[in-house]
Parts: C-alpha cells; structure tokens; sequence
C-alpha cells in the first residue's frame, strides 16, 4: 500500500492541478491533497476557499481528500502515513525549484520520497498566478480551470 | 497494483540507477526494468552483460526484474501490463530531454503514464559514458558503481 | 500590410528597447510601443515620463509612436489593428516567461501572433532593473541608456 | 517590403515546420524556405525529396517557395534579397542554439536580422528527429505530419 | 599577489559559503568576505550579526576577514586592492543571475575580474532562504550550517 | 604560490580562450594550457599545431606554457604541481557539462579545486566548432580568432 500527499498554494486550482490528481489517483491507494495554509497577503482565496473550490473537482475520487496544511512538507508526509510526496512539473521555471526543495525534504526525512508527474501538454504553461492576472484584466480562462473555479474567479473580481 | 516498466541503456548500471530502482520497488507490485537491446555500436556492454549486471544489484528485491527490449516503450509497458513508465531525473541536462519522450510516450499511448523519480544527491552529476571515459583513462570509480559493475569495467579496459 | 505592438514596462528604456525598436521598424508599417501604466510601486518612473523617454529616443521613426495601456496585450493588439505582439529575448531568464505569456495570448485570442526579436550581443545582459540599482549607487551607466535617460536617472536619484 | 528565409533540414518537413511557415506567410511579401543540401548520412530523404514534401504541405500559399541552399545562412539571404532569417523556437533544447547561431550570423552580415516564432502549443515537443525514431519503430504519428509525410515515412521504413 | 572580495547577503551564512570561503583562501593572499549592509527588512540577522556569525565560522584562516559593504561590489573591490571578485555557483537557479552581475561589474570597471568557484555537491542544493523557512518551521538543518549559527537561529525562531 | 592548468580541446584556439589566459595569467603563478591529444578524427588541426597556435597567442606571457595531456585532467594537475583547473564559461550549453566535469574532477581527487572564468561579452557565443563550420563555408571569422588561426584555418580549407 503506497499513500502520497500532494502539496501546494492551489490559489486556486486549475486544470493542470486536477489532471496530477486524478492521474495520482491511479497510483496510489490514498492521496490527500495539502492547501498550503499561508497568510493572505498574495492569496485571493482563503484557504477554507481553496480547499472547497478543489474538492469539488475530484467529488467523484474516493481515494482522495483535501485538506489544509502548515508544517513542514515531510511531516505532513508522516502525519497522514505517506511514503510519497507527489509533485507536478513543467516545463520551464520548475524544475530547479523543485529539485531544492526535493533535496531539502528528503534530508529533512530520509524515509519519504518524491515521485514528479510531468503536466500534460495542454498545461504545460498553465499558472495560477497568470490566472488571477489576466482574469482581473477581464480576460476568458475558462478553458484553464474548473467550473466552479471559473464562477468564483469571476465573482472575486466584480 | 501498479505496475511499471523502467526503460534505459544501462551501459553500465551505475549507482544512481540501483538507488531509483530500489526506492520504486517500495512503490510498485513489479518493477520491470527493461535494458535497450541497442546495436553494438557506442555499447561497451552486450545487452546480456548490461541485464545480468544490473540483475545481480537488486537480487534482493522480489519484485523487480531485467529485462532485454528493442521496440516502442510504450508497448513495452503495454506487453508487460505496466501502467506506469518510470525514469530517474538529474538536475542539468536530462530534463528537457524527458519531458519531449514523456510527452511522445502519452502521444503514442493514452493509457499510460509517465513518473520521475528525482536523483539522490550524491548520484546527482553520475552519467554512464562519463564512467566509461574516467574507467578508459585509469581512473577510480569505485565509488560510483556497484561491485560487480566496477570488475566488469576493470576487465573491459585491462 | 503588417503591425505590431511592442508592450513592456520600460521602467526605463534602455539601449536593448531601443535597439528592437529600431530593427522592428524595418518589418512592420507601423509599430506601436506599450507602455505598461503599471501601479507607481517599484515603478521609478511615472507612465508619462516612460512614454516620453522612449519617445525622444524614437523620435526619427516615423512610423512607430508610443501610448500607453493597461488591459490585456491581445486586447491591445486588437484596438490598434495589429496581427502581432513582439519582444525582444536575451539569452538567460527572459525566455520561458516569454514562453508562458506567448502561449497564454494566442490562447485568449487565436488571431494575434507572437514574434521574437533576439538582442543585439552588446545589450545580451542589460536589464532595467539592475540599472536602477546601480544609478543608485552612483554608478556608471551612460553606456546602456540613451542620452536623455542618462540625464533622467541622474536627476532622480540626486 | 520585408522578405525572409526559413532555413533547416526539414527530414522531413513536420506540422510544427507548416505551422511556422504559414503563420509567417502572413508577415512577410515572400517567404523562402530553404531546404540544407546536406551530405546523405544521418539524413533519411533526399534534398529533392524534402523540398518535394515541404512544397506539398505549403502549395496553397502563393507568397512561399522552396529551395535548396548549400552555404551560409547570410549569403542565402542576400541572393533571395531577404532582410530577415525566420526560426522557430520551442521550448527547452532550442534557445541557446539558436541564440548562438543568431549571433554568429548577424556577426557575419550586420544587414540581416532574425526573427523568432514560437511554436504553436501543440507542436511544442515535436522534432523530426523523434518522429524517425518512432516510425522505425512502428509507431504511429499521423498526427505530427502532413499526410504526404506520413506516406512518404511509411514507405521509407516498409 | 592576488586578493579577491567575496560578497554576498549571507543570512545568514550557511556551510555552503564557509566552503567556498575556505577554498578560496588557499588561492587568494587576502579575501575579504564582504556582508551587504542590506535594509533591514527581508533580512533575518542584522549586518552587525551576520559579520560576527560568518567570522566565527572562520577564525582560523588567518589572510580572511569580514567587512560590511553597501555600494558597487567593483568600488568595494578598488577600497580593498584586490583584483579579483569571487563567487560560489551552485547547479539552478544562480548561473544567469551570475552571468547578468558579473558582466555589469566589469562594464563598471574594467581592471577587475570576476571568479567562481562551484559548490561542492553536498552544498549544491543549499539556500540561505530555504534554511530560514525550515527552521521557522522547526526542522532541523543542524547538517546545513555552522554550529554557532544554528544556535543563533534557534534563538531567533524560540 | 598557486598554479593552474587549463585544459581543452582548442581545436583551433579563438579569442574568447586567450582571452581567459590572460586573464588567468594575472591570477596563477604559472599556467598550463593543457591541449587534449585527442584521436584525429574530428579534429582538424594535429595536436603539434594546435599547441603552435596556441604558443603563438601568448608568446608575451612568460608565466603561460602549453602542453599536449592524454589521461585524467586531475592527474594532469598532479603533474604540473598545479592546485587548480581552469575553466571558461560561457552562458547557455557550457554549464551543466562543466559542472559534472568538475565535480567528478573532484571526486576522483579530493586535492584539486575548479575554478571557473566568465567570459567576456563580447566572446560569449564564440565556438571552436562553428567557426570550422563558418571557414568551411568560406564566411569570414577574422574577428573572432587571433592572426595567426585565421591563416592557418584558410590554408586548410583552402
């Protein structure tokens, strides 16, 4: 049996999100997704936002929860009784970033792992951040996110 | 169960190779790793020399196996019920490198999937053919190879 | 008949800007310079001074002007009748955040186009940014910037 | 008037190539793409064949032609009367290459300028290179060229 | 005789620099650690802290010392006679940044010249700014820092 | 006392390496230029030449030797009683490829150091292997090589 937490902002979750998530699922016998509970300056939503707008994306997956985190990655890891850390890569400015922070949790924890889904081609360059920008200049994402997503951004910036 | 094929020269195994087979054997029900039955050129090891080198670094681990293959990897995975292709990632060149076959692969082959593994630090910067070429020129590589691996290159270059 | 706009901060023009300026307008009937009327945080010059600068180190071209904006860039392209957005590259960071907002303008609007101009090898690592930075520490920079900025970084920093 | 060049190896040609050129068509008076008359090894088509292929993929645009070109990048410029030298860029591998080669040719001629255009999401991890490997191998990819490719790649390796 | 200085923010300092601090000091006569005296914000350890925690980690190399700096690294350099300006590269993030720096420095000044001396690979992954966050959170970087420097983060964070 | 080799191919030597000993030169009591006896294919100056052009560029420099090597560059330092090896970088492929030379340099002796050069702007996307390719094709690199390479390059392509 192998469990993994998939940590993040998901300020707020589009479709790249949901696509390692429901490819997750497969994999592993229980995945639970972790909100990043940070401070709010530079988040739009808060994080009990956040962690409704993703649940209701992966409804229909009874192998996975979402819920809201604090700490420090690999105890989080432990605290739910995960092996693995699971993360998302594009192509571009992640890799880097993701190798660091890799290397820093796994000597934090040698027993946790870190397993990389590569994003699918049609999210490749999908970023919340660029998002929130071009929605707050009126601009049409709703092929980048949920609906439930599309509707709250939407609502956010009226 | 999950099962997953993991494709590569392994000209020779190194020790960042046995180190990504190890960690997935924790996360997989059978872990096939499947040697590239290339032409002889550019080869220092027979496809047998590079499967039975590799086979005897993981003799312990029931649930991986060595494998000879020559076609698409995606029917490799597919032949051996795998849904999952896994490859082991180095900061530097490989990146760019796996995300053009990852994105091939899931082109080819919708059912499957692709999952990295990101190196251990101490394997970060080791590369087959700079093994190859440091063995060729007298140098000590001990320490990057396991021990079987590290006589087989002694007697190719003696 | 082809025209462009050239959107940016230009926070504040600099040799590079005004060495694509001048390349571009060979290419197009008209090019149209956007300065971003950005919030005057980390912004040291107001919208008006930037427009101004840029266009007194243009003011030879006929056919290019310089406005200001504040929406979408495809949007922008659009009220001025132009089929493409350029910008200029340097080697190092500016290319995958220039991949990201390309893929994500001819998303919102497939009929505008994306088209790159590399910079000059003299102006490969001139940023405006780290001008700023260095007029401020009293540092010569009257090689990188147009005359009447030169004056301009002078007066504000004295 | 602006015209340009696309130089490459185009063997063979692929729908990330057609792309480029026809959004190009829409920029330039005349487009000339130029098929590198290079040495057979390493190369799967004829030169005569891979203008062949290119051609039938662009024959709807009256302002773009095929050509051989055995010499510098510049020089072909200038014969065809060209200002500019188009590229298309995808993400990873390409940039610095071609950031060397822009460099070396605007070394060479300080009357040509190149010009960059970013390929089109769904071509972004497409390489001739690739695609050979893979129909060696029996692979299908019908989507990632022209049809007469296609045939054209089918009968090489039947 | 060759001096160097080699600046930086250092907060704090991390076994990563001291490394580098070390090696270097069997190459330079004299080398001059040079600590920004940076505003206080975004800044942990004040400038005062910072010197006296990066010289303790070095006490015992005599042709080393600690200074503060707020101008041009290349008029610090001049200040201090020394000819050289040495920097430490880690795999990532801080090549370009590097790049960008050390090409601005000599266009300021060109009798000075700019040295790197990459990390050694158990310090590859090692940032300042992820030290802080993980002892903020109470993970234990005791492996990453020197042992006075890890008492005085404990008592920044208790 | 410190002293350095400096080793590569130099298959010709161009200004962005004598640019780099002369710089060195300054720093290192005596400098070894370290030309590769490599097999002659793929090279088209024997090493006996490459080493004459080399002398020839440097001839004033009366703490600058150079030298044909065979084995493992930090056996080669060993020799020459030399603490470091030297490195030009250039933005864009050279980094990852030294960064793995140089910490396998390291490993196979713990006694040697790496340092590493900038090169100057105006030699950033000078390369040996282009400026064959570019002679070869009869275009004109006067600029990019010293006088003496020019004549030899056109006597043999001649």
């Amino acid at each position: 049996m192998a469990d993994a937490v998939y940590p993040g902002s998901f300020d707020p979750v589009h479709n790249g999100h949901v696509d390692i998530a429901r490819r997750a699922s497969k994999l592993f016998d229980h995945l639970v997704i972790a909100v990043y509970d940070s401070p709010s300056k530079d988040i739009l939503f808060s994080t009990e936002e956040r962690i409704e707008l993703f649940n209701e994306s992966i409804a229909d997956l009874p192998n996975v929860k979402v819920v809201a985190f604090s700490g420090l990655v690999p105890n989080l890891a432990k605290e739910y009784g995960a092996q693995f850390i699971l993360r998302g890569l594009r192509a571009g400015f992640d890799f880097e970033l993701e190798f660091e922070m890799a290397l820093m949790w796994r000597s934090l924890d040698q027993d946790v792992d870190v397993l990389c889904m590569m994003s699918s081609l049609q999210y490749q360059f999908v970023y919340s951040s660029r998002i929130k920008e071009v929605v707050r200049l009126d601009g049409d994402i709703s092929g980048l996110v949920p609906a439930n997503v599309y509707t709250a951004l939407k609502e956010k910036f009226s």
